[in-house]
């Protein structure tokens, strides 16, 4: 690791960052990240729509509605405690409380995130022995930085972080994030984890609000295989003790909010690229909508179809199977109007396919990355989403014992 | 092809089949198969919901709305004549008239439906003069049934035939089906086409009700992969010409429709089973849902999902990702309420998952055929639905190029 031309998301002023073995993974691979903050910190959350929620879902939710503040963020792997009851809530505030002890916060200051398999009891008071020499070894160097997004994955490939800075009259802010994407645990369940931190100083108002917006365009723009864990979270924490904080009224609002979606969009990115086998990463741009539903309910159709997927996969060019797609979404349209374009070229037109030079359409396919263009002609909503295609090794690291 | 031994659509009195070449496939290999009845039937048919139609459906839906009997029903293979524009349209209805010339009917009694290629023009010109060598050849035999049945296919790898008798008073009737599954055609879009008849005196108006309700619980309930295409099509023929027709007030109607919908329970569990690559049949039994919409949302989830499909595929004993699809599936339930069985042993109760001993768990995951039990607890609506499991043969089939 090159740390030295790396960024980091120890590179947002005031926060440092561990990783280790807390005795979850058998094999001592590291199995905790904590992201620690020298001053407490306003937090937003964005959480699963999954109605099985892990304990660590319902453990921040708590202290996201009781308006709490943020020291540090635990991110441990292996089991998802979800599936586990009110032994399971149990277990995720143990942990909380260990953290809290060793860097002297209280409890509800601490936010834990698991990812891993799902209902296997935790039993946390197997590892809370192991957080002082886990918080021990915190700092808030580039390597720091990066090992702790190195342990956060579980089946990436590598590890996902972005750095972006604002300049304002005040000054410069820097927002940083690190991501771990929808692989498999050990092989289980899909499970997006964010942790982004700005020095920002912001109301806890105008934060949440910002993080829905920037989620919108980034995290809940992607789709891997179009599973939701019980565990998928974003949390975002600004550290910033200015009196004169941002809220929505601000004239910096707007280039905060803008910042922190390229983050996000780095970040969401990163993971649809680093999906389970994927070789191909497809940009669906939906324009011409009647609603926003509809054009949730199109790129939704496209991305989740496997046979869209395969084909891709395949590099054969086959605008019949995302016509069929569209045709299937149930969302308002006019064949007549349709209009759909892959990488540039015109599919479909005035109500019918139209033909593709064979030698472009090959040429199109061999692309690592590849647009599909969707104009309803009938509204102006519109949205761009990010997938991948569905591979042999996805089903490979999908259908592997968990024994 | 032991006819002597196999059922046939043919045991229905009256009906005729042939099958042949009319020059789509390259290769001259069979693509186009025909159903004839020796009196003209009243016919019921199902479609597709893709908001993209073939012309064979519009064609179709145009004679089910103009109350049409029917004399034929002409499957040809190979090209989907969808996303064709009005010469589609023209290409179906030359077909059509092609076939009525010959054996003596309107054009606008002869049903056209295919199968194929999306998008590519069909030039029925260059088809209709086989059309009358491909008459020639029908015949009443078994196996003129079964060589008919296979006409259909494409990926399938085997025919697909279901025939039953029902008892009533009035004596004897036969009711027999042939389908082709969720295959790829040279490899573009699978394609679900069925094809019944049987010799009942029975209303329009009768045996369109008969056909919705035996297609709720079979050819509606299966999932290979959770497309639909512009084509799918189930079309019923009735051919008996008794004055004394079946109506929904009839003390035999009950009758009919069990031993129709068992006809379409064979032949959707057919399709399932011969899914593309498919090496497991999973049946999915909904029950205590607060209404039938939120049941075929659970059931949707878990079947569409390739987390869950690719755990069957692997062998591997995976609650935790039936239970995350059943959550994110957006149907009303209460989570203490739920209960999860996979082939009779409890997996999720309690608002917990229960453990399952880990050789049981492997006993019940090498069987081929695998029942999932969902309890939501919070009504009484249910319904059962079958699927299969995601492959790397499915991969294999559906990247290949099209070219």
């Amino acid at each position: 690791m090159d740390a030295s031309s790396s960024i980091s998301i120890t590179d947002v002023p005031g926060v440092s960052c561990a990783s280790g073995w807390i005795g979850i993974k058998r094999d001592e691979r590291p199995d905790a990240a904590l992201f620690i903050c020298d001053h407490e910190a306003v937090f937003a959350g964005v959480f699963t729509t999954n109605q099985f929620r892990s304990a660590c879902v319902e453990s921040s939710l708590m202290r996201l509605h009781g308006g709490k503040r943020v020291r540090a963020v635990l991110v441990t792997s292996g089991n998802a405690n979800a599936g586990t009851g009110l032994a399971g809530r149990a277990d995720t505030e143990l942990l909380a409380a260990g953290v809290a002890k060793e860097i002297g916060c209280q409890a509800d200051e601490v936010i834990v995130l698991h990812t891993g398999v799902i209902g296997v009891p935790l039993h946390a008071e197997r590892l809370t022995p192991r957080l002082s020499a886990l918080i021990q070894s915190a700092g808030s160097s580039r390597v720091a930085g990066m090992e702790a997004a190195t342990a956060m994955m579980t089946t990436d490939t590598f590890p996902k972080t972005s750095v972006h800075t604002m300049q304002t009259a005040k000054g410069s802010f820097v927002i940083g994030g690190v991501a771990k994407g929808a692989g498999m645990i050990h092989p289980r369940l899909a499970t997006m984890l964010s942790v982004i931190i700005t020095n920002v100083s912001i109301h806890p108002v105008a934060l949440q609000k910002a993080l829905h917006q920037a989620a919108k365009t980034s995290f809940n723009a992607i789709s891997v295989d179009g599973d939701t864990s019980p565990n998928d979270s974003v949390i975002l924490l600004a550290t910033g003790h200015d009196e004169d904080v941002l809220t929505e009224e601000s004239p910096e609002y707007e280039v905060f909010i803008e910042e922190l979606t390229n983050v996000c969009q780095d970040l969401a990115k990163m993971i649809v690229k680093d999906g389970e086998g994927a070789t191909k990463f497809i940009e669906i741009a939906v324009t011409g909508g009647a609603s926003d539903d509809d054009v949730e309910r199109i790129a939704h159709a496209v991305s989740t179809s496997t046979l869209v997927k395969t084909a891709f996969y395949g590099e054969d060019f086959n605008p019949g199977r995302i016509i069929s797609a569209i045709g299937r979404a149930g969302a308002h349209m006019d064949i007549e109007q349709l209009q759909v374009k892959i990488s540039e070229h015109m599919v479909f037109a005035d109500g019918a396919c139209t033909p593709v030079d064979e030698q472009i359409a090959k040429e199109v396919m061999s692309q690592a990355e590849i647009m599909v263009a969707i104009n309803l002609g009938v509204g102006d909503c519109a949205g761009t989403y990010f997938t991948c295609d569905l591979t042999h090794d996805y089903v490979q690291i999908n259908s592997e014992y968990t024994t």
